[in-house]
C-alpha cells in the first residue's frame, strides 16, 4: 500500500516474536500483524527500537520485515526501520527494506561516532536521494545521543527530504514549538511543509500530541492494546478530549508493566520489552514472550504481575 | 493570604527587575506584581529560578520578596523560593522567607554535592519539619542535576510533607504516570494526596498538563502575557480544549523570543531571562530590562526582536 | 603567610569536624590542622567540597575558616573557597574570607543557572578585581556541571586574573594539553604564565600529574594521610618516580574507603567523606565522624571496613 | 602471528584511507601498515574507531581487514574490531574476522539499547565462547555510552573471559583503581588475571599509564607518528620518565591538530579523523585524506594548519 501524506493515526512499532532459539517466529509475528490490523491500527512499523532491531542480523531483520508486509497485505502502510550507525550501512538497510516490499523507511541520526548537524542533514540527504521511498527521522536521543534539532527537522521537511519525524525525544516543549512552526492545528496540510507527519512515540502523552498538532502516535504499548489507542485517536477526531485522556489514563496504568524487572537485575530495555512480549503471549498472540540475547528473561513473578496490569486494563489473559 | 489546597491556577515565577547598578528595582517590582494580579493570575512565585534567585545576595531576595508580599496585600497567595545548595542553608532562607509572610515555599532537592533519594527525602521532611508553612517540590533537574522520582514524590505527597509539586523536569511522561498513581483527572482531591497540587513548569505544553489533571502552571512567559495564560487556563476550565490549545500556540510563539540572544554569545539563562525583562519594559512595566551580572546584556538588535514577537502576539509595546 | 607563586606541594582540602548536634567542632579542627602541618604539608584548602561547604551556613563557614587559619598560625597559606552560584554571592564569602585571613580565594564557575564561557570570565574578573587575594578557578564539573575549557583557563592565566587552578575534572587528557600549552614540564615558571600553579584535584593519579608538570595536589584522603603524599611528592621532587609510583598505589588502596557506604543506601559524597571523617576519628584526630545533614551516617559495619583500610596501609587507628 | 600475553607496547588503531570514491584504498592502507611496522609497533588494531569503522560496510570492513593482515604478514599481531550493536550482530562481523585471519577481537559493551552489567558479562561471555580467539574489552563510553565498571573487567579478567582492555574511557583514577587491584606495577603478571592486558587509549597520557602499570597504549595519532609512541614506550622500560615525559609532550603538541576542523562546521570526528588522515597524506603514506560520508572535509587551510603541526612535531610532509 503505497503510504497517502501525511501519515496519520496509530502506527504501533511491531515487536518481534523469538523462539525458544532466538530465531524470528514468523507464525507469531504474523498472528501479531492480525492483531494490530484488526485492532484498526492505520500502519505498521517494523524493525523499530521496539522490535528489538539493535539485536537482530540482516537475515533476522529481512525475515520479519517480510513476514511484516506478507501478512498485512497491503491494508495498512508497513513502515521499516534502517537502523545503522552510519549512512552507507543504513543504505545498505534501505536497499534491503525496499527489495521486501516497505512502504516507507525510518531512520535516525548517525550513532557511535561523534555527528554534527550538517553531518545529520547530509545524512538524511543521502538516504532520500540514493532509495527513493518516503523517508521519516527517527529522533530517539536515549538511543541515538544526539536531538534532532527543530530547525534541522523543519529545513529537511520543506526541502522535501523527509515525509515525517518520529518523534521519540521526550522532548514536548520543542515538538510544540516545531508543531507551531509548521502551521499548528490549524495549518498542519497547508503550512510550510504540507504532506509532513509529526508521529509521537511519548505513549503516555498521546492525547496531549494530538492536541498539539501531531498526526499519530507509535506506541510500544500499542502491540497490546491497539484498540486502546485506536480508541483514544478517534475521540481526539471528534474533539473528545475527555474521553481521549481517560483512555490514556488506562494505557498509562496499562504501561507501568515496563517496571516489572527490577533495575538491580537488567536492564530496561529487557524489562520494558520482556513485558510487552509477556503480555502478547499471556493475550495468546505470540507463542513466547523471549527477549533477544543477552537482554534478561523476566521472571516467573514479574510475568504474573504483567498478567495483573492487563487484568486491571480490561485485558484478558487466556493463558 | 493563606494557600488553600491544592493550590490551582496560573502562578508565575515572578522576575526580579534590577536598576542600572544591578539593585531591585522595587518599584518596577511592585508594577510588575500589579501587573500579573490585573492578569487574573491565581498565586505569585517569587524568587523562583525565574527571579534569578541565583543571582541575588540574601540582601536582594529579602528585598524582592518584602516587594512581592507588599504589593500584593493578600490578593493571591505569595509562594517564596528557598533556593541553595543543602538542607541547613535552604532552612536559613525558609525562616527569612516565613518572616517576610510568605504563604508557601519551594524548595529544590540538594545540589552541587552528590545526593540520592533517601537524603531528598530527609531534606524535605527536615525542611517541612522545621518551618511551619506548606512546601512545594521543585523539580529542576537542569539545575540541580538529579530528578525527583515519582515514587519519592508520592511518598512525601502521601505522608504529608509536602503540599504540591512544580515541575519543571520536561518529563512530561514521568508526569503522566504520577498524575494517574495520585488518582488521575477524576480521582485529584481525593487520591491518596487530596490537597497535593501539581504545578508544570512546561509553560509550552500548559493545555496538555491540564488535559492531564495538573493543577496548574508556573509560566516564565506568563510574566510577560499573564492574561494569556489566565485564558488558557479558563478555557480548560470549561472543557474547551480547542480554544487552550489555540491560546497555548500563540504562547508559543510569543515564547520564541528566549532565542534572541546568540548562543555563540551568552548562556541560556541570559537569552531567557533577558527576552522577558525586555519585554517588559517594552511593555512599560519595567524600568529597566538588566539582568544580574555575569550575565550578558541582550543587544539592541535583540531587544527590536522581542519587540517583534510582542507585536505578533497581539500585545503593544509603549517603547 | 603570604602565598608565594607559583603554589606547589600538597594541599589538602580540609575536612570540617561537626560534633553530635552538627555544628563545628573547634577543637577538634585545630586537631586536623596540626595533623595535616605535622605530615609536611604545603598549604590548606579550607572550605572546598571536601570540608562539605555546601552543607554549612555562612556562619559555620566563618568558624571553620577562623579556626583553620588561627591553628595554621601562618605556618603554610589558607586557601579559602567561596563556593555559591553566582558573583554577588560569591563575592559576600570572599570578603568574608578576606577578613578572616585567607591567604587565597578559590572559586567555581556559577551553577544551579545555565553559563556561558564568556560569563564565566566575567565572573572571574569581577571576583578577581574586588576582592583583592590571589584567585584560583575551581574546575569542579560533578559539582557545578560545566568544564572551564583551556582556552580560557590560559586566557585567564596570561591576564593575571587567576593565580592558579584547581582540576578536579577528572580530564587528564585535557589537562596535559593546558600544561603543555603553559610551557609543559621545562617551561612552568617562564612560561606565559610564569607564576600559574597547577593544582589537581585527581588524588589517585598524582604522581602522573606531577611527570606532566602540576605543580601540586589538592587530596581529599590527604586529610588521613598528609605524609603519604608528601613523601609522593618529594620523591617525584627527585626524580624517583617508581618511589612516587608506589607511594601513590598504597593510596589507591587507602582511598578504597570511599565506597564502604552502600550506593543502594546513600549517597557518594555520604560514603566518601563519611569514610574520611571515620577514619579521622578512628586515628583520634577528630572527636565525632558525623557528616553534615541530609548525608547518611555509615554503618558500624562501614567503620570498621575503613579501620581495615587504614591498617592496610600501614595506619594505625587508636580506637 | 599469534597473542603472546599480555600483549605490550604500541598498538595503534588502524586508519583505512579511502579514495575518492569512498571506497578502501587496500593500496595506501598497505603503505599504511609498512609506515606502522616500520616505526616499531609492536601490534595493529584494526576496524577500531579511529579505523571510521562505523561508517564501513561490512564489505569495506572485511576489504579494510584482509589488507591490513596481509600487509602485516606476521610480523606483529593484528587485534580486529568487531563494533556493533548487541550480541549476534557482533558474532557475525567475529566470525568474519576470524576467517579473514585476525589475531584476536575487541568488542565493545551492546549500544543504541538501553543495557545493564549483568547483560554486558553475558555479551563477552557469548563472544569468547563462541569465536575462538583472544577477547579484548573495548570501553569507550563517548561512543556507547556506558562505562565498564572495574568490578566487571575485573571478573572477566579473572574468569578467563577477556584477554585485555582496551581504555578509551578517560577516567584514568578508575583506571588505576584496576590497575592496583589486578596487582600494580609489580604484581602484574603474577597478579589474579596474570595475562590480562591493559592497554590506555588516552594518548595524551601515556607516560602516565604506564607509570600506573599499564601494558601499552592505543593511540590514534600513532597512525602518523608511531616512532613517537615507541620512543616513549622503550623509555619508560629502561625507568628513563623524563625522557617519556618529553617525548609524551611533543606528541601532545602534535596531536593539537584535531582541532583544526570549527566545531561550527564539523563534528569531533570530522575534525580528528580528518587531521590523522590530512597529515598521513601529507607524509606520502595515503593517497588520499578523505574521510567517510557525511563527515565534513577539511577545508584547505585546516590541512595546511594540519602541516605546521607536523613540521612543529619534527616531522616533515612531502606534500
Amino acid at each position: 500500500m503505497s503510504l497517502t501524506t501525511p501519515l496519520r493515526g496509530v502506527v504501533p512499532p511491531v515487536c518481534t516474536p523469538l523462539d525458544s532459539r532466538g530465531e524470528v517466529d514468523t507464525a507469531s509475528l504474523a498472528r501479531l500483524v492480525e492483531h494490530l490490523v484488526d485492532g484498526g491500527v492505520h500502519g505498521l512499523f517494523a524493525l523499530g527500537s521496539t522490535s528489538e532491531v539493535a539485536y537482530l542480523t540482516d537475515e533476522q531483520r529481512a525475515t520479519a520485515l517480510r513476514t511484516v508486509v506478507e501478512a498485512t497485505a497491503g491494508r495498512v502502510p508497513v513502515l521499516a526501520g534502517v537502523i545503522d550507525t552510519t549512512t552507507a550501512r543504513v543504505i545498505h538497510h534501505a536497499e534491503a527494506a525496499a527489495g521486501l516490499g516497505a512502504d516507507a523507511l525510518v531512520a535516525t541520526a548517525p550513532f557511535y561516532t561523534r555527528t554534527h548537524p550538517e553531518e545529520i542533514a547530509g545524512h538524511f540527504r543521502k538516504l532520500r536521494a540514493t532509495v527513493d521511498l518516503p523517508l521519516f527521522a527517527y529522533d530517539i536521543p536515549v538511543a541515538v545521543h544526539s536531538k534532532l534539532s527543530a530547525a534541522l527537522v523543519r529545513e529537511l521537511a520543506e526541502d522535501g527530504t523527509l515525509a515525517g519525524l518520529k518523534d521519540s525525544s521526550g522532548d514536548e516543549g520543542g515538538l510544540r514549538r516545531l508543531l507551531v512552526e509548521l502551521g499548528g492545528r490549524g495549518g498542519r496540510g497547508v503550512g510550510p511543509a504540507p504532506g509532513f507527519s509529526v508521529l509521537t512515540g511519548s505513549e503516555l502523552t498521546v492525547d496531549a500530541a494530538l492536541l498539539a498538532g501531531a498526526d499519530g502516535v507509535v506506541p510500544g504499548i500499542g502491540n497490546v492494546d491497539p484498540a486502546g489507542y485506536v480508541r483514544l485517536y478517534e475521540a481526539t477526531l471528534t474533539g473528545d478530549w475527555t474521553l481521549a485522556a481517560q483512555e490514556q489514563e488506562r494505557l498509562v496504568e496499562l504501561f507501568g508493566m515496563v517496571d516489572v524487572g527490577p533495575e538491580a537485575d537488567m536492564g530496561r530495555s529487557s524489562s520494558a520489552l520482556g513485558s510487552f512480549k509477556a503480555a502478547l503471549q499471556l493475550l495468546g498472540v505470540i507463542e513466547c514472550g523471549a527477549t533477544a540475547f543477552p537482554q534478561i528473561p523476566l521472571s516467573a513473578g514479574a510475568v504474573a504481575e504483567v498478567g495483573r496490569h492487563l487484568r486491571a486494563a480490561g485485558l484478558s489473559p487466556v493463558r
